[in-house]
């Protein structure tokens, strides 16, 4: 069955069961329909209880084979559920673009996902909308500023914010507008990303409260003057509208798991031009309502859950209290040279020689003052010597280490059931959490400490742009923020073909993209996709809506 | 007090109170919060019972004064509660982009409003985002097509479907897309409309179904080969997709006024470059569920009021049982020649001067076999002899009128109750309807009945450019399509400075855009706004969010 089908025969429960059950009151749930609900956080009793523990699933360098990382995300938090903990879910929002064009949809597979899948794949709550509109209001109103008169002496070619949609449009990515004459406003190069690359996503996803995100609306840098002076949304005076136009959106959404699992599913910013996970609010809202919060960062641990600890966990003032790495034999075997149609065959020695690319990753997790406990996220293709020489080695390398079947069992059944007793062992343990890099550290050697203790890079070469955009940084005194490395998420490196562990590399930094509403400099690496386009064969080729207004074609 | 204060200090009950009220199961309610509601018409039970009357509202032709139209549409429906029948309003919802630029909301005003007026005027229940995500879905998947080997020979010069956004932006009216090289697509020229003013929009609201909408976007003519033959959403294989993104956006949603009465607030398309009126299925779920269904027409009635009789009616195949025209002492008195910073001195005689405009309206109206009753929307402005000497006059003519003043007392009180009389005694009436022209017309002979019977234009004058469409039109076998007028609403003229019922005049055509999915022909005369701009102090730079998470600056 496909995950469409089994989403669609699975026994969904109404919300208010679910929002009951995880002691939510109904006046703070906002019903979307019967299987979805907006939760206001203000109106959760403050009852002063201990937040509940993270624990953050990560992955080891993703390949093409997929890892299934929201899959074990999802099933180690019913396995958890299953073992009496009282759980919750945080996972990020999926976007359309992707959907209709080759990616599927982003809430978790078989077994393991939360429902009702086709419409959280599809508009969901609204909140992508929402920022889309308040993104693109934002856009309109910078133009219209100079169109108007140009109060504050906008210089047309220096705006730096772009519009966006949430769809896979290679056409928009470089445009032209403002044609058409002195009606039509000024004339401009420009270019369109997908709403999840955009600043508002990030700065949405880092808000604490409303009052946080109208001070960050209002701190985005969207260009400058003639003279080089950066011009903030303050300046434009429509930060107040902006958060007027996410106020509904910013309310974390509630859903479950085909297992019955509580989630918040908020948010949903690129892992590469942006942090990579859900809402702060969304996670501060689980750990009020639960003993263990479960989330994920996007793509390989180097990227996502470095910037998860360093600017997430930083900007929310928590530590993780656990951190699980996937680890699939089909990527392993891929991080050791063999091909995609390959896969099918065992081969332990292919295996062995993947498991440094997950050993490095491993091992930069502990520099963070974490044990993390691996996921062998199983497949039914994996053969029983591969799963056990894995689990071997990683006793050997004093790695604790679980093979998870929840794709194929979910939280009804046992096979995640060893994984959720390490991690509930590993949140036993102390955890002696630590930054990897202070704030105070300049954005140049920030990047630099990233790439030597996170990636493995000797050193970091910085393009004539980017020196200049160092510059700027420390002229505008930026240079206290964190980075936020936009990179391959195939490689340690910023080269996508070397795969398992790279050494003896140089990171390339092309130019520096300062996010002051987000608060972080994204650091651009080798070829960075801020709006994907769509395959020869799309997916939208394969939906529809069948008779009795069920959906088909999502995978 | 404001309309949002007013608004915020009503007693708003839970919508499920408003649809028990209404007799709509339980199971046919979408929850959208506390206060909003979709309506899933496939849910309710076909009991055989003869649809509600239609009560059609128009007004004369609208000046910068206001009219007040949806304020008469509530107040109407609430005082034909207030009489003890069985009604439901039908009503547009409104376009973001208006609200953050100067119009204001689309609600209604002072005390015949539709609420939660904020929520409405803001996402409300996200359609206009799903039919802008889904228009945009298809702009991409067109450059696509073309990027990837273009199949179809897609004549990139001649593509005709354009992106929207639901924002006022007049530097994306001309634009150029595909810049970049040889992988950020194909280079052409393009342009963005106001989601309101799409062809998803109009084929929404004409929808029966999701399987006439299926058809209907299968319909739609994207643009032609090199060789000019058309190219429809259906040769792309993506009608279904498209589908499958409005399934849940196709539901009418149900608010309710001040006074409690029920409302489906659905669809809203642009009453110039489309038909402008609510969703065919609102309004069809609407008369299965109340004896009358108060709707309204956008513009003046020669525009929304023919478009409605010969475009809507037609296409759900129903006779309006009465026609409201709404009239007010400043719009008279404009017509009448009095300037706008003038209105405030009674003048009889500019209000005299001012009826030819609304006489021609009724007149036109009676040429469908429907007998108008006129609506004085009374401001608090007006002189009572203005009013008295306009009910004399209405008297003299033939013509039911009434005084309602439904801004200051709503649904709670007697203002309207005059209006609601003439209303039932009008529905008590035999009508005689007729559309104003055959489908078998030459589209070219359409226009000129239109013009003549309804503008009073002496004769058309086509453009080079009209012309060959109407031979295109012609060849390609769309020459029983009805017409869509795009005309100036000020005048019944294309020069909207000719107030009145001006005479004498030729109506210029410049344009004519085939719409197959939406199923009309645009006919463009003067000079038609696809995408609006943003005024020197957008309303954007007034809006907040209090500290209890109430809109502050919404009009």
């Amino acid at each position: 069955m496909s995950d469409l089908e089994i989403a669609r025969n699975a026994a969904v429960r109404p919300i208010e069961e679910i929002s009951d059950a995880a002691g939510i009151p109904r006046e703070a749930v906002e019903f979307h329909g019967r299987f979805k609900a907006k939760i206001d956080p203000r109106l959760l009793s403050a009852d002063g209880g201990t937040p509940g523990s993270v624990v953050l699933v990560s992955a080891m360098s993703p390949t093409p084979a997929g890892e299934g990382k929201s899959t074990c995300t999802v099933g180690l938090a019913d396995s958890l559920a299953r073992a009496g903990q009282r759980v919750m879910i945080a996972l990020r929002e999926p976007s359309l673009g992707p959907v209709l064009g080759m990616k599927g949809g982003a809430t978790g597979g078989g077994y393991s996902q939360v429902l009702p899948m086709d419409e959280i794949n599809l508009h969901f709550t609204g909140d992508f909308h929402a920022i889309t509109a308040a993104n693109n209001a934002l856009a309109a109103l910078i133009d219209n500023h100079i169109h108007q008169g140009n109060a504050l002496g906008v210089d047309p070619r220096r705006i730096t914010f772009k519009r966006v949609l949430d769809v896979n449009d290679r056409a928009l990515r470089e445009v032209v507008i403002g044609l058409g004459g002195p009606t039509e406003g000024t004339p401009r190069q420009d270019g369109f990303d997908i709403t999840v690359a955009s600043e508002v996503m990030a700065v949405f996803c880092l808000a604490q409260d409303l009052d946080d995100l109208r001070e960050r609306l209002g701190d985005i840098t969207f260009g400058s003057t003639y003279d080089r002076t950066p011009l903030t949304v303050r300046d434009l005076g429509v930060e107040g509208a902006l958060t007027l136009l996410l106020r509904d959106a910013i309310k974390p959404n509630l859903v479950q798991t085909i297992a019955g699992t509580p989630a918040l599913v908020h948010g949903g910013p690129f892992a590469n031009i942006a942090h990579g996970c859900n809402s702060v609010i969304a996670t501060r809202t689980a750990r009020q309502l639960a003993d263990i919060v479960v989330t994920e960062a996007g793509f390989g641990a180097d990227l996502g859950a470095e910037k998860f600890l360093d600017i997430k966990a930083r900007a929310a003032d928590f530590a993780p209290g656990a951190v699980v790495i996937v680890a699939t034999i089909r990527a392993l075997k891929m991080h050791g040279g063999i091909a995609k149609t390959e896969l099918a065959a065992p081969d332990v020695e292919a295996v062995a020689r993947g498991t440094e690319n997950l050993l490095r990753h491993v091992r930069n997790i502990e520099k963070f003052g974490l044990s993390p406990v691996v996921a062998v996220n199983q497949f039914g293709t994996d053969a029983q010597e591969e799963l056990d020489w894995v689990l071997e080695w990683c006793r050997s390398e004093g790695i604790e280490a679980a093979v998870a079947d929840v794709w194929g069992q979910g939280g009804g059944g046992p096979g995640g059931d060893e994984l959720a007793a390490k991690v509930l062992a590993a949140l036993d343990r102390p955890v002696d959490f630590a930054h990897l890099y202070p704030l105070e550290l300049p954005v140049e050697d920030k990047i630099r400490t990233i790439a030597r203790e996170i990636y493995g890079a000797d050193g970091v070469e910085f393009s004539a742009l980017a020196l200049r955009r160092l510059a700027e940084i420390r002229a505008n005194g930026w240079d206290n923020l964190p980075v936020c490395i936009a990179k391959t998420q195939y490689s340690f490196s910023d080269d996508p073909t070397l795969l398992g562990a790279p050494t003896g590399f140089t990171l390339h930094v092309r130019e520096l993209i300062p996010k002051t509403g987000a608060g972080f400099i994204v650091v651009k690496t080798g070829a960075v996709m801020t709006m994907p386009g769509l395959p020869k064969e799309p997916a939208a080729l394969q939906m529809d809506v069948d008779a009795d207004g069920n959906a088909v074609g999502l995978f």
